[in-house]
């Protein structure tokens, strides 16, 4: 699947720029703006030969809805959103052990935008999410991962429980993470093949994704709230699965 | 320095009446929604004696904005919030060795509530922001922080860097994240009197902030992304504060 998509914010847009290989295919800029920033950008555009199109703020408002574009938002051609096939023939080709996040059922597109971010900058290979539950791309998605979602695969699967079987047998562990599990994060060994398994904003991991799960882990807390903000929750998992791995690779490369 | 302050949504306002003390002054529901978690909320606030306003929509949204407020906000007693003496006094009388968030100019009502949530969640004793370049604490902060800012006293300092000075004389090491750090977060001991200082979105640490801190150190990444939404990376570094307090009081508790 792929389809051009709107990225908004300079953020956003120069990443997409930085992405390079006839990604971005044109600027909309708010004609009415003036500066540095967004100067650059367009000089940056102009030099790679990438129309820019100076229109009305409205315009740009018709392309992103009311997203914070800043001025400017481009038009890239889609990252391919993986389906079950090509997520197992990437995992397949890697040459690394492989480290992967499932969301089952992040709703909220800002912790979609915050967990691809957190995600490319931790390593990880690819982003899973449900097709029917999770958010979609969105260009407020798009500002929230900060040109991350230029930069890491997103995987939509029809079933994620039968996706976390058939990642089992290419050789992942699946982990998923919940509140209630005994075994802290840190106490798990993450430096396989790996996938990390998050809930959704309300309910969590769902009764069947949790079974298929080799096991449970619970990020150790020592306040009185209950659960943290699943973005951040993805973040804590995944520089902890990033620590490990380093360590492991270079021992005593952690030493002060 | 203290006021009443108004709550939005079911999470939010849960947490407020689990605080008790009197600290919830009263509730307005929606008067046209009826669903359970609702009609929980008030079954509990009544038994509480707390008094509960069915209202129209329209009121609810004159109190708190356009937060999404699942039909229920709650006028709550403001948590206090601490000048520069305050903190020092409750940084003095702890039994414990201290961990502190310092927030560099964070301006994102979402990002400041989330960086709460962690912090609250992490065990942190207090969150620090400079008082004139911060976000406030708006229903904004108060969702995103989902009650959390019930939990956890905030600092607004008239001068972030005199206030991290004065916590050095108190015997605090005070650790800078900036992404061009030498020192990886967890080649740093996390251990003792801490405050962890993050910047904010746009411009990271300022260089005065930078120059009061004892040492800087950065996240680990892999990826192609330069840096990490702040409550992400807020989320990484007190929980790895955490994972190294855990480990340092019992040894070998971290073996799987």
């Amino acid at each position: 699947m792929s389809a051009n998509r709107w990225v908004a914010g300079i953020h956003a847009v120069e990443t997409a720029l930085a992405g390079g290989r006839g990604r971005v295919v044109r600027l909309l800029t708010d004609q009415r703006r003036r500066d540095q920033r967004l100067a650059r950008l367009i000089e940056h555009a102009q030099r790679a030969s990438i129309p820019v199109e100076r229109v009305h703020a409205r315009q740009l408002e018709a392309q992103v809805g009311d997203v914070r574009h800043q001025g400017v938002c481009a038009e890239v051609r889609g990252a391919a959103i993986l389906d079950e096939d090509e997520l197992a023939a990437r995992v397949e080709a890697l040459a690394h052990a492989p480290l992967l996040l499932a969301l089952d059922g992040v709703q909220d597109p800002h912790n979609l935008g915050a967990c691809l971010r957190s995600a490319e900058a931790a390593g990880a290979d690819a982003v899973i999410v449900p097709r029917d539950r999770a958010a979609r791309l969105t260009p407020t998605v798009e500002r929230a991962a900060a040109g991350a979602a230029e930069l890491i695969p997103l995987a939509a699967v029809t079933n994620l429980t039968r996706t976390l079987e058939s990642l089992k047998q290419l050789g992942c562990w699946v982990i998923g993470t919940t509140g209630g599990a005994d075994t802290a994060l840190h106490a798990a060994d993450l430096t396989g093949p790996l996938v990390l398994v998050m809930g959704g904003e309300e309910k969590g991991l769902r009764p069947r994704t949790q079974s298929a799960c080799d096991r449970l882990v619970s990020i150790p807390m020592a306040g009185r709230s209950e659960s943290l903000n699943v973005s951040v929750a993805a973040g804590v998992c995944l520089f902890e699965a990033l620590r490990q791995r380093r360590a492991h690779q270079v021992p005593h490369d952690a030493s002060d």
